[in-house]
Order: C-alpha cells, then sequence, then structure tokens
C-alpha cells in the first residue's frame, strides 16, 4: 500500500499560526510541504526565522507569486483577514482545496461580516459554500468542502464549551456568557506595543468588552445549534502566559440534567474533546502544544447555574491543529495522523 | 502641633501580608512599629527575610510571648486563620484594638463560618462586635471598633465591583456572577507544590468552583447592601502573575439606570475608589503597590447584562493597604495618610 | 521482522523528571512501561496527577515492593538523590539494567561525593563501573553498561559548550568561567518558598556562587576531556521561567583556532548538537520540549576571549531525553528513536 | 522656611523612562511638573495613557515647540538617542540646566559614539562640558553642571560593582568579564517583535555579543577609575521579567585583600548603593521600584576570581531614579529627596 501524500501550500508563514502549522506539518507522515509565501521575508530560510525547525523545514519563503499554489492539493492561508478571500477564488477554480485559518470564510451573513471586519468582502458567494471546519460539528461537509474556515480560537473554547447544553435545550439561550481568557500568541507576532512583555506580564485586563469580532461567530454557531437565536455576552481577557485559552462559561439551568453524563456521551467518540471527571479544573497547560479540548462542567452548591470550564491551546486545537484535523478529514485520512502529542507539562 | 504616634504590634510577619504591612508602615509617618513576632522565626532580622526593607526595619522576629503586645495601642494579625480569634479577647481586655488581616471575624454566622473554616470559632462573642472593615460601606463603624475584620481580597474586589448596583437595587440579586481571577500571592508565602512557579506559570486555571471560603463573605457583604439576601455564583482563578485581583461581573439589569453615572456618585467623595471613564479595561497593574480599586462599567451592546471590571492590588487594597486605611480611620487620622504611592507601572 | 520491545520500570514517578520521562515513553515505539512507583501517591492513576497524561497512561503508581521491578529490563531513577545507590544493587544483580537520572554514580570520586551530598554512599564498587551518559563523550561505553549515571542539567549544557575547546586544547582550562541560567523546573517539584510564582517571578537571582554540587561533576568531565586537572568559576542563577539552561561560557584562547569549525567538525555528526551559524544567540525555546543542545561561539571584538553560549531544555537533554537517548544507545536502537520533536515555539 | 521648588520640563514622556520619572517627580516635594512633550501623542492627557497616574499627574502631552522649556530650571530628556544633542544648545543658552537620560552626551571620545550610535553628533562641544551622572564617582562635578549625561542602565550595574576592585588596583583590568541580564523594559516602550511578551516570556537568550552600545560607556567609565585602560568582555541577556538587571562580574585577582571589607568602605556613605552581607546573593525584586544598587562579593572556593553580584531596577537606579538623585545634587536638595521607597517585594 503506497502513503498518500499531499502537496500543501502555506500562504503567509510568519506568525505563530504558520511557525505551528509548520511544527505539526514537519511531523506529519501524509505532509508534503512545496511552498511557504511570505512578502516581506522571501528569500530567507524558514528556519533561520523559527530555529526550532532547523533540520526540519529546509524551504525558504518565496513571493506568491513563485509559489506555483496552483499545483497543490491543498493550500493554507495563516495571513491576516482579507487576503484568503482574494486568492481562494483562482485556487478553487484550478481545483486546490483551500483552509483558511484567518476569518474570511467564517461568518454566513457578508453584511455583519463586513460591519465587524471593516472592509469589503472580494468573494461573497464562496462563503455560502465554505464549511465552518469545527469537526465535531460539521465533520461530514467538511470531508468533501472545496474550502474549509478554520474556526477561531475562542469560537472553539466557547462553542465545545456550551455545544452539549445548547443542543439538548436544557438552558436559557437568551443568557449566556462566556468570559474567556487569553494567552498573548492570540494576538499574533505582530509588534505592537500592549502585547510587550513589559506591558503584557505581571498583568492582566479585559479588552473588547463593548464588542470583539469572535461575538457573531459563536453567536451564528451557537444559534445554529439551537436551532434558534441565542444570546450571548462574551469578554475576553489577556492573561500573562503565551499560549492557552480557558473558557468559563455561564448558563441558566431550564431543565433538570445530569450535566456530567450529557457532557461524557456527546463528546464520547470524539477524540479532542476530553471530558474531565466530575469536579475537575482542567489547566491550559494540560493542553499545551496538543491537540485537545479538555471541558469539566459544574453545577456550584446545586444552583440553577452550569458553569462549563473549557481550555484548548489557541495555536493548536484553536488554530494550526484543528486546521490539520480538518485537512486529515478532507483528505480521507485518520482524523488523528500527525496529531497524537502529548502536551508539554510543566 | 505633636504628630501622633501609634505603637504598633504585628503578629504573624514572615507572610505576604506581614511583609507589605512592614512596608507601608515603614513609610508612614505616625507608625511606630514595636514587635514583630514569629514562632518559627524568631531571632531572625526581619530584613534577613524580606531585603527591601534593609535600612528600613531594624526589629527582629520575636516570639509572640515576648512582644508585649498588650502594650501597643493596635495589633494586626497577618497570620493564618484560627490565630487571631484566640489572643484577641486577651488583647481587647488590655485596651488594645484589633485589626485581624485574616478572616476570623468576618463571618456573622458562626455556623457557617466554623463549616467553611472547619474549626470551632473561639470567641464568638467578638465576632458580634467586630465591624467589616470595607470602609466605603462601614466608615463610621470603624471609627469606633475595637476589632476590626479587614475584609478578604476577592470580597473586596467584588463587593466595591456590585455596590452601586446593588444599593441601587437595579439588577436581579439572585443570579449575580463574580468570575475572578487572581495572582498568585493571593495564595500566600506557603510551600505548596501548586503555586510554584513552573507549576502557576504560563498556565491558567480556575479552582474551588463548587465552593471557596470567600463566597459566604461576599454573599454576607452584599445581603446587607441589598437588604435582602442575594445568590451569588463565584468562580476564582489563578492567574501567571504575583500581584493583583481582576473581577468581571455580571448582573442582570431591571431597571434602566445611567450605569456611569450611578458608579461615579455613589463613589465621588471615596480616595481609594477610582471609576474610570465609560469604555474603559482596567488593567491590574495600575494599582500595582497601591491601595486603590479601579472599576468600569459596561453594558455590553446595549443589552440587558452589566458587566463590570473591578482590580485592586491583592495585598494592597485587598490586605495591607486596606488594612493600614482602617488603621487611619480608628485613629482619627486623614484616611490617606501614608497611603498616597503611585502604582508601580510598567 | 519483530518490533524489540523493551520492559521498563521508573522509581520515583512523580517529579518533573519523572512525568518527562512518561511523556517521551509514551511516544516512543519501543518503550512498555510496566510500573511507576511512588511511596506517597500510591494507587492514584498517574493521569490524575498529570492530565497531559490522559489517554496515554493507564497506570497507577504503586508501593516500590509491588512493582516487580527485578523483571523489568531496564529501571530508570527519577528520585531524589540516594535512592538508586540503595536500590541498584538487587536490580544489577538481577540482570536489570539501570540509569540514574540523579546524582548517585556521577562523581567517581566517593569522598568528593560523599562531601557535595551530605551522605554515605551505599555502592561504591558499582560508581567505578557505572558510565557517565553524556552520549557525545562516551556514546560506546554507554552501548554495554549496565549502569548509566545520566548528566546533570548543567554539567550537560556546559560540558557540550566547552567540549571543542578543550578536547583541541586551545585554551586556559585554569580560568574557565561558566555563568549559567536555568528555568525554575530545574529544581524539581518540591513544595518549597524560593521557587514559588510570587518568589521566583519577575526576579533573577544567583545562588550557589560558594559551591555548588555540579561544580565537582563539571570539573571532573572537563578533566578528562582535557587530560589534566581544569579549574572552573561556576555561578547558577534562577531565571523566571518553567523549562530551559542558558550557559554563557568564557575561556582565554591560548591558541589561534578557527572557533566556528572547531565546533562544526567537532559536532558533525551529533544528532543532538546543533551548531549554529557564526554571530548567533540561540534561546532557550528553540529547544523548549526537544532533545536538542544549541551552541553559538563568539569572539568578542577579536579579542582572546572565547565566548559560548549553550542552550538546552533541561528536562529534556538536561535530564528524560537524555536518558532515553541512553536507553536508545544501550538497547541497540537507532539514537533517535522517539526522540524527534520539534520544539514547542513560541 | 520656603520649599524651593524646581520647574521641569520633560522631553519625551511616553516611554518607561519618562512615566517612571512622572511617578518619581509626582511625589517629589520640589519638583514642579510644567510641560510634558510627545510629537506623537500631543492632545492626550498623560494619566490616559499610564493610568496609574490618574489624580496625580493632569497636564496633557503638548508639542515641542508648546512646552516652554526654555523657562524651565531643568529639562530631562527621555528620548530617543539624537534628540537630546539638538535640543539642548539652546536649553543651556537660554540658562535651562539638562538632564540626558538617553546617551546623548555619554562618550567623551566622538568619533567612538558616532560609530556605535551610527549618527553625527550635532554638538561635540558641549559633550566635553557634560558630566557623566553616577553621583558614587563624580557627584561634586554633578552639583555644578549645566549638562548632565545619566548613565545606562548596563552601565550603573556594571561599573558600581567594578568600582571598589578597579580603584583599589587588585584585579587584572585587561580580562574583566560582565555578564549581564536585564528585563525587557530595557528594550524600552517600542512595538518590536522580539520584546513581545509571546517572544520573550519563558525565554532566555543571549544579544548583542559581538558588540553592544554600553560597552564603550562601561570601558571609558572603568578606564577613568582605573587610571589606564581597562579591557572589557560584555555580554548582555534578556530575561523574562519587566524590572531589574543582574550583573554576574568576574575579574582575577591580582593582590590579595579582603573583599568584602574593601566594599563595605567603598560604599560606607552612599546612600544608594547597599554592600550585602558576605555570602549573600542579591536578588533584582529586592530593588524593584527602589533606587538602589545591592552588591554582594564572592571569592568562590577562596580561588583566584572575584565573583561580584550586582542588582538594579534598570528603570530606577539604572535610569529616572539616578535622573532625579542627579537632580537633587545639582539643585542643592538633600540627594534622598523624593527617592526614599521601600522595593515592592513580592
Amino acid at each position: 500500500m503506497t502513503q498518500k501524500t499531499i502537496n500543501i501550500g502555506i500562504v503567509g508563514g510568519t506568525g505563530y499560526t504558520g511557525v505551528e502549522l509548520l511544527r505539526l506539518l514537519a511531523q506529519h507522515p501524509n505532509a508534503q510541504l512545496t511552498a511557504i509565501t511570505s512578502r516581506s521575508e522571501a528569500g530567507m530560510p524558514v528556519a533561520d526565522m523559527f530555529p526550532n525547525l532547523r533540520g526540519w523545514i529546509d524551504l525558504k519563503f518565496v513571493e506568491p507569486a513563485a509559489a506555483k499554489l496552483d499545483q497543490c492539493d491543498l493550500v493554507f492561508f495563516a495571513t491576516p483577514n482579507g487576503i484568503a478571500m482574494k486568492d481562494t477564488p483562482a485556487l478553487v477554480h484550478a481545483g486546490v482545496r483551500v483552509i483558511d485559518v484567518a476569518a474570511d470564510f467564517r461568518i454566513k451573513d457578508i453584511a455583519e461580516w463586513e460591519r465587524w471586519y471593516n472592509m469589503k468582502h472580494a468573494c461573497p458567494d464562496l462563503v455560502a459554500e465554505a464549511v465552518y471546519g469545527l469537526p465535531e460539528v460539521n465533520r461530514d461537509k467538511i470531508a468533501n468542502a472545496r474550502i474549509v474556515a478554520n474556526p477561531g480560537c475562542y469560537p472553539t473554547a466557547v462553542q465545545l464549551g456550551f455545544l452539549p447544553l445548547v443542543e439538548a435545550g436544557v438552558v436559557d439561550i437568551q443568557h449566556l456568557i462566556a468570559d474567556a481568557k487569553s494567552g498573548v500568541s492570540g494576538a499574533g507576532r505582530k509588534a505592537e506595543v500592549h502585547t510587550l512583555l513589559a506591558e503584557a506580564a505581571d498583568n492582566f485586563k479585559a479588552y473588547g468588552v463593548p464588542g470583539h469580532r469572535h461575538l457573531p461567530e459563536i453567536t451564528q454557531g451557537l444559534t445554529q445549534m439551537a436551532g434558534k437565536a441565542v444570546s450571548l455576552v462574551f469578554t475576553p481577557h489577556l492573561t500573562p502566559m503565551i499560549r492557552g485559552i480557558h473558557a468559563t462559561l455561564y448558563a441558566q439551568i431550564t431543565k433538570d440534567v445530569d450535566l456530567q453524563s450529557l457532557y461524557e456521551k456527546r463528546y464520547a467518540n470524539e477524540p479532542f474533546v476530553d471530558v474531565m471527571p466530575a469536579g475537575s479544573h482542567p489547566d491550559t497547560r494540560s493542553v499545551r502544544g496538543a491537540n485537545m479540548c479538555r471541558i469539566a462542567v459544574h453545577r456550584p452548591q446545586g444552583g440553577d447555574t452550569a458553569v462549563v470550564l473549557s481550555v484548548i491551546d489557541n495555536l493548536v486545537k484553536g488554530a494550526a491543529g484543528q486546521a490539520v484535523q480538518n485537512m486529515n478529514i478532507m483528505f480521507g485520512l485518520p482524523e488523528t495522523t500527525g496529531l497524537r502529542h502529548v502536551a508539554l507539562l510543566p
């Protein structure tokens, strides 16, 4: 039996999602990396920028025009928002499948997307076709998709945390609260003052309380799960660590169920969702570097509020790892291929 | 005019509350430190344990028996829970006033206290007399108190954040949510595995979700403010920083009010509560080392949920600084004496 | 061809070296873990203590007596110093090979060992037989060893950094200086005040300047390389990070050579030593989680001082990874088996 | 008796040195802040950028042209290198005294300065006049200076650490080694990738090993102390903390002296240098926020190498605090005025 090989291009490999994709693909048995593009760094060996890849990745960054992406089987966009929507039509036309790790294809309501992302969408028709790449919800559609919109980091942690409650219809979906905390790598590898170590270390703050781009994405996903409109308060916070998202979720219980059992059943066959034993408090380091979402569900003092704790590594299950998981599904590989890593603890 | 001098003893000066009290009192114009006790470290110069105090504090730790605490004007207990309740009766009898920075006198319901703290209370009668030392609520009673129960760190941040809403009766007090994040110094200077740097750094987790000792303290305080029973979900989290608490508070609005104006009016004359401009996100470092609570209030998307952000330094406004504030009130000094420090940023 | 299986026992699996061994062995194709002992945690599932191992390790900690270690092919000691020396004689007698990740077999001079470790050695005869497990020096002897003394973390970084200079005889070996900085996990998973996050974060300090246990180990190794007595000043520092050692090494050049070429040649065939290009500054994160030592060599301002920068992950190349590398050598496996991990960056 | 008032202008108040100057001057009894300039932030209230200053500083940033700096008694330059040299001549001509916290006036050899700072100097004649503001060496000259060149952070820690040895002529000044570690705030409040938390946290690296701008400054200072040319290897490192420099210094002893006594005598009357007891290891947090240099001196194993540990807060004794100390000297105030702060620990 011959080993299947997927020829892969990456657009925009200089950010954290890019280097994390490279880390995972370098160790993936079916991945053949053919090109990594970067306008600003063309000509530089990838391993000069990311020395952890020395001995693993021999490629240099190339200009997009020189990358021959149309000859790939699959292209990942690890770019800022607004790039993938420009390049995807031609690629899809050339028979290349696309996974956008940015936000261009996540929101079905184009007007809503344009309001939050403050730009005009370049290919609204392809948004309709694109599949939202949350495998625990859309596995079958992902398998045949030409375009997969890889979910955001917060939306992954929040949706997986609320999913069993919302699907089962046992909570008040008009008053959901998601209090989420992210490590600083979630802001990307951009030179900005507020994510300098001297600003963000030994410090904690909320941001975007009046509104954050991930709010419409989460609301869209939960609404689809519920089958009716969901209303959510979403409060993101910056926490002084590199990787990790911890979402603390609150919902008013409207129907009495065994929460622990509800979660265990819903995720019984999911390789990358781990429902912890009752009473647990998952910590983000337990998923550091691993494509895993660990969840615990509580009902404090037996009251009418469910409290769900959901942790992921924002760069893995929240970005590059989930992208590789989607790739595996799209190309008919076992879903866990190349994604079996023990989290790095401590 | 002669300068008033307060003769002060500290019981248990080897923890973080102790060293922070020493830092503040060393620079306080009216404080005369006469004794610092420690059973385990008796004989050691204080500045050998805490070199930041070299040149400021010449005292050695002494055995409690040798400390002549009954000759002090004021004794602070910076001890583990369960110590102050044993020593306070004799001190009060000797005319010494007491500020307990631990939890022995905080909860009026003795049975409740004994359940959460898992020990028998040694002087229930004095609990009834003790004044809960939150100056923004109890300033007048503190002035004449023999015993002040200094509030816990979480309870300070959460109560000051909810206070205007609860006093004004404009939110559903049956479904309050306090999602609180603390730096690691809140756990004290005890050798424990879970607060090692290699465990707690680059990591984030909730703890005590089923129940935390600060829950009954917060509930008691909010209930007093509301004039009727309050129900609260309280979720503490450990965040990888040294100092700081960030409480993110959620309440369902039941009566339409201008939240910003409500907060500004309530705290207009408070020297140690700073209501930030509308739309702000206070960060914990903005109060690092300072006796200050900064608060911002939001109403995301104009919905029916109020989101309050409340930050303090857990060792200052959440412990030692508030204790000195109480001392100033008790001894008739201007309340800000010795507490005017600019927070250390970055 | 049948896959070779090594039956492995681990004594003392509750520390950081233990969990790191478990992480590596869980993903090693030839490792069959049969027992993990812990007196204090016997009966607890390993994955309850280290949730990153959920789904990977099903074993519970067992009492040493119940572990049947004498039926293993190999036993790792991931214990405090002084344990391995007691249990090793019986194991070796039973035909079990031993890798001690602690210090019991590292120092050949028994009196010297007893002075630094402050205890009487239990089996001096086996010390003579034991092989010091630095593969880049002792590969052939390791292959046939019954007992391998796995090097300390500082000694690995310092010896690999100095090795080419000292072997080539081009520096003054009477005045070597090793200024080394370690992450806090190097102190182990012990409850101690000085490694609490609130003590060690946002802080930097030297320790053990008058003398550190790794000094005689380094001196012994360098002396063997040089063929004559070496004199070293060794200054360890605690740096506020979890993993990583950065050794900055200084030597006076006595013979003019091309330093870059010297290093590249010496390590040309070493899979786990990476000589960086001239002018590089390796960072510790470039080896986080990876069994790799990255080295850069400088000659500032063309003067007579060589400055060598040597980085490792103290838990991998400085402990568990090197132990697995030694295991591979001892059991005739390709040396990189189970040790090909891309470092986690960021 | 009337209190002396110093009218002060600050050029460039948006960096870390700027905010730290503001913190110190806000609490200084003689300082009257009249203007803070910033081209990029003109019109913004200072306390909007630095919320720790809310209630302390009511000024807004102003355009330099609008600042009327020529009417000040003193102007601090907290600017990037190359600004002060342009504005200082006019100010000095107008009778305003100047403290440059940047590097424009530190190096007497203009050609050397121009090579390291890669620009042409605008006023070489004033460099000759300017006094290097290390009070422990130049106190008398500072008192009468029109222009004080405030020392760099590394140079302060390194020079104060070597000073007693070099002045006493007891070490080999041809082979001095300074291995220095800095917190990230030393790089300033500039948006750069390498100082992002996600890059610099949980990481350690050397930088500038081939050459760093502070090398000629240190060499110049030590040469002046020695009375003859000094040769130094200087290796700076970035350590994952906000504030603090730890310099570990190595010198070969050429004349036998009591090192502890040498240091204690040299610094006996210095208010801001603290010689720790023999055997100490000062940590950087012991000076966090304080204008203090703590030093310990060792002679490991009684050998011929002196090892000196010298710690400062890079933003205080390494920048703004030393600048205020110089101001006090220049204006005839007690040197410790406004600089008595207990370091923030933990």
